[in-house]
C-alpha cells in the first residue's frame, strides 16, 4: 500500500493527513496557519508540521510516496511558486514547493484548493470513474475545477476553471472580480443572505429563521436548516439560487458536456433544496443531449476533503 | 509529401478538396448537395463525387493519406455516426464514415463543422503553435470548437463546445434552443440585422445603410461596409454586437484560459469593428491573469476554410 500526504494550506488552519491508495484518511493533524513576516520561516514551520505528522504516523517511511498542497489564491502547479495568495500576501512569488521538498525530503506538488477539491472527487468521491467532470465549490465565493478528458485542465496560465465567474447576467450584480452578473454573487454566502433579507426585512415577508440563527445571525446553514423544517420564505430563497445557478449550469453543459458537475463546499450542505432547482433549470435551458448526459450531484468527501484533495495531487502526480 | 482529402458537406453545397502537410489547397470542385430518399444513395452519391475529385486531381494516388468529413449538426466522431443533420434529416443515424471509406478506400473521419474550423486554424491558421485555442464562428449561428492541452475536445456525448448557447442574460432575448440569453442571439446574423433595424425603422436613427445593401436587403455584410464608410449608426450597432460578444468572451476566458480565441465566420468580416469592442470589454470583464493571456484575432482561413478544415480532422487522427 502507498501513503500520500496532503497539505490543506489554508487562510486559517494548516491541516495535514496522510492518506492510503483508497483515499482514507489515516492520520491527521491541525495546526495554525503561520504568520511571519519571511517566506522562508512559513515554509519552514509548513514543513516541520508535515515532518511530525511523518514522523508520528506510525506508517513505514518508504510507503510514504509524495505530497500534495492545496492552497488558495494563484499559484504556479509546474514550478511550485505561489502567484497571489490572498490571505498571506507576503508569499506572492515564493517557490513553496522546492522549500517544503527539501525538508520532507518527498516530491511535493502544488495545485489551488479547487483543483484539488476536484481531484480527490475524482480520485475518491461523487466522480470517481467519470472523465468529465466539472467541480464547483459554494462557500465566500464559488470555485471551480475542470477534469477533461480524464485529466486535470490548467489552461494557457493555470487559471482554468474560474466558473464562478461565468457572467449570467451581463447587467447584473457587481462581482468584487470587477464583471457584473458573475453566478458568484448570486450563489455564495453573502449572496444567499442578501436575498433572504432583501425579502424578510425589506418587504416583511414572514419567515421562521430566528429559531434557526447560527449566533444571532441569519447564515446559509440556517435557512437551509429553516427550509428543511418547512419555512417556505427559506424555500423560496433557496429555489431562487438553485435556480441561477440553474442558468450557469446550462452555459457550463452546453460549452463543455460534461458528464457529472460535483457541487462542495458549505453552502452545498443545503443538498437538494439548491441542487433541485439548479438541475431543473439546467434541463429546461440546456441542450438535450449534453443535459440528459450529466448528473449533477453533491460533493461525497466532506470534512476531511482539503486533505484528500490535497494528497490528491500527489496521486495525480505520482500515479 | 503527404496529402488530404477533405469533404465539406453543408447544407446547400458539397465542397471537396485536397491539402497538403501546410494546408495548401491543390485542387477542389464543388457539387450540389444530394438529395435522396436512402442514405445508402447519398453516401454513394458524395463518394463518388469524392473519387472523381482524388481521380483527377494528378497527385500519386497512395500520397492521399486519407480524408475527413466535416458536417454539420450531431454526430458520433468515433463511430462516423450521424445523430441529426439539420438539413438532411433523413440521414440522421446513418454510419457516414464507413459508407465513404468503402468507396474512396481510404480511412475517412468524421466531425462536425465548427470543430473541422477549429482544427483548420489549429494547424494551419491562426491558432498554429497553440495549445488552448477557442474556435467561434459567427454567422446564422454561432458555433464554436475548443482545443485543450492540443487536443480537440469532444465532451461526453461530442457536444462540447457549443458556447454559442452560453446565456449572457438570463433574462434576455429567446434563443431558438429554448434557452434565454445566448450570446448567439446577440451576435448572429438575425441578432445584428435586428439590432440595426430596431434603431433604424423603430427608433427612425439616420444611416447611409441604403447604399449598401446587398439584394436591397439590410445584412450584417451591409452594415459592415457602411460602418467602414464612416456610417455612424453601423458602427454603433457593431460595436454593441462587440460588447455583447465580450461579455460571453469573458466568461470563456475565465472558465477555460485560453490562449487564443479564433472568430471566423462570415460576420468576422467585419473584423475590428466587432473584435475591437469584444476584446475591450473582454479585458474589462474578465480576470487580468486569463484576460492578458489570451489573443482574440480573427479566423486565418477564409474561402478554403470548409475543405482545409475537414482535411485538419483527418491530419488531427493520421498525423
Amino acid at each position: 500500500m502507498s501513503y500520500y500526504l496532503g497539505i490543506d494550506f489554508g487562510g486559517t488552519a494548516l491541516k495535514i493527513g496522510i492518506t492510503d491508495e483508497n483515499g482514507t484518511i489515516q492520520t491527521k493533524q491541525s495546526f495554525e496557519t503561520v504568520k511571519h513576516n519571511e517566506p522562508d520561516k512559513i515554509a519552514t514551520a509548513i514543513g516541520k508540521c508535515a515532518l511530525k505528522v511523518i514522523n508520528e504516523c506510525g506508517i513505514p517511511q518508504d510507503r510514504i510516496k509524495g505530497a500534495g498542497i492545496g492552497a488558495p489564491g494563484l499559484l504556479n502547479p509546474e514550478t511550485g511558486q505561489l502567484k497571489f495568495v490572498t490571505n498571506l500576501q507576503i508569499l506572492n512569488g515564493y517557490y513553496l514547493t522546492p522549500a517544503i521538498e527539501k525538508i520532507i525530503k518527498r516530491p511535493t506538488f502544488l495545485d489551488n484548493d479547487v483543483n484539488a477539491m476536484a481531484l480527490g472527487e475524482f480520485f475518491y468521491g461523487a466522480a470517481k470513474g467519470y472523465s468529465h467532470v466539472i467541480a464547483l465549490t459554494l462557500g465566500t465565493g464559488i470555485g471551480g475545477g475542470l477534469i477533461l478528458n480524464g485529466k486535470l485542465y490548467h489552461g494557457a496560465s493555470f487559471t482554468a476553471g474560474e466558473i464562478g465567474h461565468v457572467s449570467i447576467d451581463s447587467n447584473g450584480l457587481l462581482c468584487k472580480c470587477g464583471n457584473y452578473g458573475c453566478i458568484e454573487q448570486y450563489a455564495n454566502r453573502e449572496g444567499i443572505v442578501s436575498r433572504f433579507r432583501a425579502y424578510y426585512i425589506h418587504k416583511e415577508m414572514k419567515s421562521a429563521i430566528d429559531r434557526f440563527l447560527e449566533d444571532g445571525e441569519i447564515t446559509p446553514k440556517s435557512i437551509a436548516l429553516a427550509a428543511e423544517a418547512g419555512d417556505h420564505l427559506s424555500k423560496l430563497v433557496l429555489t431562487e439560487v438553485g435556480t441561477c445557478l440553474g442558468v450557469a449550469l446550462a452555459s457550463y453543459v452546453n460549452a463543455l458536456n460534461p458528464e457529472i458537475i460535483v457541487i462542495g463546499g458549505g453552502i452545498a450542505n443545503a443538498g437538494e433544496l439548491i441542487l433541485g432547482p439548479a438541475r431543473n433549470e439546467m434541463m429546461k435551458r440546456a441542450y438535450t443531449v449534453p443535459a440528459r448526459a450529466v448528473k449533477v450531484v453533491p460533493a461525497k468527501l466532506k470534512n476531511d476533503a482539503g486533505i484528500i484533495g490535497a494528497a490528491s495531487i500527489a496521486v495525480n502526480k505520482l500515479g
